[in-house]
C-alpha cells in the first residue's frame, strides 16, 4: 500500500467514525522483505560486511519495516550468478563486483574497475558528480532491468603473489597466473596463461606449483589465505583495479514498488556502505601488510617496462573490445573522458601533499 | 511522543473501538523541526550545499516528518559562532569546520585539519574505523555538549594566492598573509604576519597591496573571487589542510530526544553529505583550475626548503600547544598515532598506481 493510499483511507475512516484522534502525522508503510545475494563469502569480512551495513542501516532508517536479509555467495545462488538472480527477480538485490559480468558484456566492468582506470576517489567523483551513475544505469536498466548503487570500494588492490620475481616483460611468458576478466585478456597478449581458480584452491595450487602466481585483493584479505608461505613476492600495483567500485544492484520492478522513503533509505545505506568499505580497508591494510612483511612477504613494484607493456596491451584490448561492444564503447568513452582532467588536478595539490608527507614520515 | 507510546495508545483505541483495521505496521513519529546554522555563505555552493544535502535526505528518509532548515552564515548567528549557538540550544545543529573553534581549545582543530595531517581518505579511515569519532566526541560532548558527525571534506586545499614568488624561507619574512589558526601560528615563527580578513574583503586588500597573499579553499571556490587578477602566483599544497573534514554538530540534548530512526536518518544523511562534498569538489576543481591557468594564474609548488621550514615550525607549535592543552595532547596523540602506518601503506599500491597513471596521462 502506498503511503498516499493509506493516508486517504485513514482520513476516510476517521471522518466517518471520529473515534481516533489523528496524531499530527501518521505514516503506515508496508512491511517489505528483500533478499540480498552477495557475490562474496563471509570470510571476506569487509567486502561482505558492507552488505550487512546496508541491511542494518535500512532497518534502522525504516523502524524495522524494510528488512533486507543478507546471503553469502552460494547460499541462494553462486556468487557469479547474482546478476541473473536479480534480473529474474529470484532475489530483489545483490552486492557484487560488476566486472564479474564481463562475459555477458564487457560494459559491465566499466562500473567496477578496468585496467589503468580511476582510483577510488576519482571513481566516486565520476559516479556521483560527473554523470557516471546516470550513463551506467541507463545501460544496466536496459540490459538487465537492474539499477546499480555504488556501495563499496576496496581502494587500489595489490598485483598479486608470485613464486618468482618478475624482472622483465619476458618473465611473463608462460606464467600461469590466477587472474581473470580484462587483466587476463591483457596479460594473454604478453604470454601469460590466465587461470580461473576459486579462492579456496589458490593456496594448494601455488604450493604445488600448478600455478605460478595469483592475485586476490589486498593485505587484509590476502593474509588470511597465507600466500606468503608459498609465493613470497608480493607485487604492486594491481593496475587492473586501481579502485574497485563494488555495487548493490536492485531489480528495477522491485525498486519501483518501494515507497519513496524506502528507496531513500536504500540509497543512503549504500552510500554508507561505500564509505564503510573503503575506510575499513584503509584502517586494516596497514597492520596486515606489516604482519605479512614480518612473515616473509617481499614487496615488489612491477618494473616500469612491465607496466608500460601492460598499458600498451591494455590499449589493444580496449580497441578490440570497443569494436565488439557498442555498450562498452559508450561507457568507456564516458569513463576515460573524465580521467585526464581528474589526474591533472590531483597531481597539483593532493599528490604533492601526499608525496611530501611520505618524505617526512618514512 | 515515542513510537512505543503511540503504538500502545493506538492499540488501546483500536481494541475499544474496533473501527479501524490496523494496517500491518503503523508508526507515528513526532514532527520534528530543527534549525541548522552553517558557518558558510551560500556562494560556497559545495561546502554550503552539503548542509542542504543533509536537510533533503533527512526529510526524504522520514517522509517529511523530520525537517531541518538550513541557514547560511549570518542568518541566525555569524559563521564563527555556530558552536556557541548549538551549545546554548539556540539552534539544534550546525555545519562547520571545527578549526574555527581553535581559540576555545586547539583540540577542536584536530577533528577538522591540522598542519601536515591526514589526507581526506586517511581522515575518514581515522574517524570511522580507527577510533577517531569516539575519542573526538568524548571531548566535544564534555567540552560543549555537542556530538560531531563527519559531513564533508574539501580534499587537499591550495596554499593560496601570492603577489610575489616565494623562492626561499627568507621570502616569508614580513609577508602579510591572510591565513588563520594553526597555520598562522606556524608561519609567525617564520616571520609571516598573519592577517584576519573576511572572504569578501580579500580581493580589494590584495589589489591595494594591504596584504601580500591570501589562502581561501581551492580552484572551484577561489575562481569566483577573481584572485588571479591581483595575485597571480597560486601555490600548493595547502599543508595546513591536506584534507579538511567538515562536520555537522548537534546539541546532545536535542540528539537524545530524537527517535532512533531520526537519529539514524541524521547519521546516514551526514555520510551522504560527506561523499557529496568530496566528489563534487573533485568533479569541479579540474575545470576550474584549467580556467584559472587560462586566465593568468601561475601554479607553483612551495619549494622544499620552505616546506621543511614549515614542517619544523609546526612541530614547535605542536609541542607548545600540547603543553597548554591536555585535550589537544590527547587528540593529537590519537590522530598522529595512525598517520605513519596509513602513509606507509598508501605508498605501496595506492600512490604507485597514481604515480604511474600520472606518468602516462600527462
Amino acid at each position: 500500500m502506498s503511503r498516499r493510499t493509506f493516508l486517504s483511507r485513514t482520513a476516510a475512516v476517521t471522518a466517518a467514525g471520529s473515534l481516533v484522534a489523528a496524531p499530527a502525522i501518521v505514516s503506515a508503510q508496508p512491511a517489505v522483505r528483500w533478499r540480498l545475494a552477495s557475490s562474496f563469502p563471509k570470510s571476506l569480512d569487509t567486502i561482505f560486511g558492507a552488505a550487512e551495513v546496508i541491511s542494518k542501516r535500512v532497518a534502522a532508517l525504516t523502524g524495522g519495516r524494510f528488512q533486507i536479509s543478507v546471503h553469502a555467495a552460494g547460499e541462494i545462488v553462486p556468487g557469479l550468478q547474482v546478476l541473473d538472480a536479480v534480473q529474474a527477480g529470484n532475489v530483489e538485490m545483490a552486492h557484487t563486483a560488476l566486472y564479474y559480468f564481463f562475459g555477458k558484456d564487457p560494459a559491465w566492468a566499466v562500473g567496477a574497475a578496468i585496467p589503468f582506470g580511476l582510483n577510488a576517489r576519482q571513481h566516486a567523483a565520476w559516479w556521483h558528480q560527473m554523470g557516471g551513475k546516470e550513463v551506467f544505469n541507463e545501460f544496466s536498466s536496459r540490459a538487465a532491468g537492474v539499477t546499480c548503487f555504488l556501495a563499496g570500494n576496496t581502494g587500489a588492490q595489490m598485483g598479486g603473489w608470485f613464486r618468482k620475481e618478475i624482472n622483465t616483460v619476458e618473465d611473463l611468458k608462460g606464467l600461469k597466473f590466477r587472474v581473470g576478466g580484462f587483466a587476463g585478456q591483457v596479460l594473454t597478449k604478453l604470454g601469460v596463461v590466465p587461470q580461473q581458480i576459486a579462492g579456496g584452491d589458490i593456496y594448494p595450487s601455488l604450493e604445488k606449483g600448478t600455478i605460478d602466481a595469483a592475485e586476490w585483493i589486498g593485505p587484509h584479505d590476502d593474509e588470511k589465505l597465507g600466500f606468503q608461505k608459498v609465493a613470497k613476492f608480493y607485487y604492486y600495483p594491481g593496475w587492473w583495479e586501481g579502485g574497485l567500485g563494488v555495487h548493490a544492484i536492485a531489480n528495477d520492478k522491485a525498486l519501483a514498488a518501494l515507497p519513496a522513503d524506502y528507496r531513500a533509505a536504500l540509497e543512503a545505506a549504500c552510500e554508507e556502505a561505500n564509505a564503510f568499505m573503503l575506510a575499513r580497508y584503509d584502517a586494516t591494510n596497514p597492520q596486515a601488510i606489516k604482519r605479512l612483511v614480518g612473515a616473509g612477504a617481499v614487496l615488489k613494484p612491477f618494473p616500469k617496462p612491465v607496466m608500460d607493456a601492460c598499458f600498451k596491451a591494455t590499449q589493444e584490448v580496449y580497441a578490440e573490445t570497443r569494436e565488439k561492444s557498442p555498450e562498452f564503447k559508450k561507457l568507456h568513452d564516458h569513463y576515460f573522458g573524465v580521467q585526464r582532467d581528474l589526474i591533472t588536478w590531483f597531481r597539483v595539490t593532493e599528490n604533492t601533499f601526499d608525496d611530501y608527507m611520505a618524505s617526512i614520515r618514512r
